[in-house]
């Protein structure tokens, strides 16, 4: 259901409800661009003889479009071929939030915040679209890595494969806030309470090659933070 | 191949031999043992109507078996029933532990340990085995939690089903390590090194309803660390 306040919003299939916790589905753009700009693992799921695959990979979104790669020797690249039908997939994104201790059992959970996006991925043939994808999925973990590196040279990338996945059929998943026991169980004696994970880095760990007294540039240091 | 310093492994079968990096594989069954009890959220795919579908959930491990749960309302609990066939899944776990940044594009990596886990998957109906494996669901996030909250009522343990995986067809692989650049490439300016990543949990944020002065119990003081 849709209002006056709400921004733009992807399409509701019956694959993008859920069964259950509906309230918790959202299928804003920008809530479900901010989950996906927040990460850079995503688990990609596709069938193979029947049977679902799930293998971590990294991605980048640029615009309502996914890009995801691989060497092309890997099955997933192979599967999704330039030409039709393409490989069917689903790319879900996990952000763990925390975890919610309740006084009872059934009601410990985990704040979460997840974006599911089901569709069609192709293989990316063109040069132009290949190479600023690829430049996206080096920003993507580390904005404005690809230029202050060495770029693929074309032997590189002919080894790789870029697939691509309109963002199109979408939904997000959130769970946020503290415990929700039942009102009868308030006075229980057992801790109750949100246990939030850390976020973010360590300090960095220069290569040995690097020339003594080389500095963290600022575009790490901005994502050290 | 085996040698006699290796533990016990699982038998690896033409879908758990990576298409690349299979140095990076492991059958391990230590190695695949600590990946699973590090985490706590995986991703599971199932196959919908021929399409892929990967969702996060919770899982814990049980000697040879995982254990996943949910409301007996949703839609991969209904697909898992109790009898043949099972619904045929992929249980993935992922260990993101840093960023790998090279001073090609190319060699930029990410050093991660998984679990991929193919089998099908069974509602567990046994009510012994039910109430042990939802221990363990509470137990594998926060050791000893089970015995400090309210066990589920009847009317819970209703609402939910337990389905178990054996790990049978199962491999790990890890990327660990520092930069593995091109030596033609190591007197590039550009800064090379791993960005790790933070783990653990922040300070906990008890629930409202504590009673004042309330303090952390030793069960999750530990796993604060």
């Amino acid at each position: 259901m849709e209002n006056a306040m709400q921004g733009a919003q992807y399409t509701a299939t019956e694959r993008t409800v859920p069964t259950r916790s509906a309230q918790r589905a959202s299928y804003d753009k920008d809530v479900v661009h901010s989950i996906l700009d927040e990460g850079w693992v995503c688990h990609l799921g596709f069938v193979r003889d029947g049977a679902p695959i799930v293998l971590p990979t990294i991605y980048a979104r640029v615009g309502e479009r996914l890009y995801l790669h691989g060497s092309t020797g890997s099955r997933p690249m192979r599967m999704a071929g330039a030409e039709e039908p393409g490989m069917q997939v689903c790319v879900t994104v996990t952000h763990v939030d925390g975890v919610v201790l309740a006084r009872s059992a059934f009601h410990h959970s985990v704040n979460y915040r997840s974006v599911v996006v089901l569709g069609t991925a192709y293989q990316v043939t063109d040069p132009e679209e290949r190479s600023a994808a690829l430049d996206a999925l080096v920003d993507h973990v580390v904005p404005g890595r690809s230029r202050e590196c060495r770029p693929a040279d074309r032997k590189e990338l002919a080894a790789t494969a870029v697939v691509r996945l309109d963002l199109t059929e979408v939904s997000a998943k959130i769970r946020t806030g503290g415990v929700n026991d039942e009102p009868e169980d308030l006075a229980l004696p057992h801790w109750a309470g949100v246990l939030p994970l850390r976020k973010g880095y360590e300090a960095p760990l220069p290569d040995a090659h690097l020339a003594p007294g080389t500095e963290v540039p600022p575009h790490i240091a901005a994502v050290l933070g």
